[in-house]
């Protein structure tokens, strides 16, 4: 399949918008922000066997390499408005390209993002997309924002992409819904956005949540208490792993796109009422402190380290 | 090298601009767009093997990258502002991202261009970018405005790259002159904004001239005529290749990044002027004409052909 076929096949499927001038077919697409609004733009790429199995359904990498970019936006509470996709292809796999085309763009769909450029281009299988939103100046959430006393919190159940990936490593899927939830991660886009007015400092979980957490603990200089016990954990992780590997799949493992945020102690009611009206469900896990580092304590008040439990590969 | 330390690295080195609320190190970048101008944005991939020979050095490989896209800013008359690059590496190479960056940066520094985001990742040598840029509403130079009768003009002297590439098939670079104009193209930003006031149609030249050419009638419902021996080549071009391997090159050879452009022609010493005041030399090559499709003609008259030559392969 001809890279021209391929981007016609894509360009007919793909959403309008009115803030489109142009789209794909030119050199570049023409876009308008809107006044008073700052752009906000992120980009990751997925390579495959380093970011998804080799054996992953080309619909759910299609869904995943918008969503992973959709959680960023999220994670700075700005509403998501166009994106750009780079694909590099071993070869000319129609099958596989309207799969992948048929994931990426039910997401799109679903959050009005419409897929205004990128290229396609041979190589290893690897997927580059740079996304684009928009958000109130100084109303962004950054992760240099927590302060002491924060309350810390997270969405959903953090774990369940690492404990997928654990079934995978052990020999295959076992849970699918487990593997569900890390072939097509939801970007916590209005949770994100309804945060945007009260939230301090938040980031996604993609590297793990102590991981990501001692991003916005350095770029704030603060550190930060976990409460494991505290951490919503589903019923199929529960079903899974016992709880020391479930306290390890959820403080290291990455690929769960949940928002870990910090916010005033006052905001507790407002943020659960926000959460409610986004359709997330959050929890408060711990607390931002003087200091540095972040500390995790099990239920029995013992202080926790990843190295105790034999997880720590999963990080 | 850990991906945190290599974002550092390029963090400290990277542009400042007063637009750039919130660059590298968030989950997104924080940007404003002038009011008034339209955001023009672009994303090409190089992969290693496929768009740059392995043997290219890690600078000239920064550098293609974002030569790469910034040419296609230039080709839509716009300014750039900001970029995101994508980079996925095979280890952790010190040596090699140092000089990877520099190249970049040298051209992100003569452009005034902020790196704003992006990502490192592990996986089989890949740079994807994303390039920002602004342009005035209705100024912009697209594919689809060439009218009947407009000139056909070309920047610079295309088939240099082509002919690098071909001595490397060949066994092996030879001329030095060649090369730098396959490893170091150069984006043809003040001619792309400078005709963004005057010429009809653009594309930049990374296809092939008679290619790319057709990617403009095809948008603009019109055909053309060149004349292959009104090319500008260059004397490298000259003294490697005969007339008819050099037109195969001219015509047919990509990755020169050239603008190819149309125009009324009242609008000739308006072009000439503008031109060397960008610094580009600029040649009139054909017209366009009613009809479809791009003709190509040599010195006697006759219709030249790709398959003529035996220089097809390099289209």
């Amino acid at each position: 399949m001809a890279e021209f076929d391929l981007i016609e096949r894509i360009r007919r499927r793909v959403n309008a918008r009115d803030d489109v001038v142009l789209g794909i077919g030119d050199d570049a697409a023409l876009l308008r922000v809107p006044a008073g609004r700052l752009l906000v733009v992120a980009a990751d790429t997925l390579n495959a066997g380093v970011h998804f199995p080799e054996d992953t359904a080309p619909a759910d990498v299609g869904w995943k390499s918008l969503a992973v970019n959709l959680s960023d936006l999220a994670a700075m509470g700005a509403k998501p408005a166009w994106c750009a996709l780079s694909l590099s292809l071993p070869g000319g796999d129609a099958h596989w390209v309207d799969g992948f085309v048929d994931g990426f763009l039910e997401l799109a769909h679903a959050h009005g993002v419409a897929l205004v450029g990128g290229d396609t281009t041979r190589g290893p299988l690897s997927i580059s997309v740079t996304v684009h939103g928009f958000v109130t100046p100084g109303r962004a959430l950054r992760r240099d924002a927590a302060r002491v006393d924060d309350d810390l919190w997270v969405s959903g159940t953090p774990g369940d992409a690492a404990g997928a990936l654990a079934q995978w490593r052990e020999g295959g899927t076992r849970d699918a819904v487990l593997r569900s939830r890390l072939d097509r991660p939801t970007p916590r886009l209005a949770l994100g956005a309804a945060l945007a007015d009260v939230a301090n400092a938040c980031i996604d979980v993609s590297d793990g949540l102590l991981a990501d957490l001692g991003h916005v603990c350095r770029a704030s200089n603060v550190g930060a208490r976990v409460e494991l016990d505290r951490l919503p954990a589903s019923d199929a992780l529960r079903a899974a792993y016992d709880e020391a590997a479930r306290h390890a799949l959820q403080a290291t493992g990455g690929d769960d796109y949940e928002l870990c945020f910090t916010a005033a102690p006052d905001l507790r009611d407002e943020i659960e009422r926000l959460a409610r009206e986004a359709g997330t469900p959050v929890a408060r896990i711990g607390v931002i402190e003087a200091g540095e580092g972040v500390r995790a304590f099990d239920a029995t008040g013992a202080r926790w380290q990843p190295d105790q439990t034999g997880y720590q590969h999963f990080a």
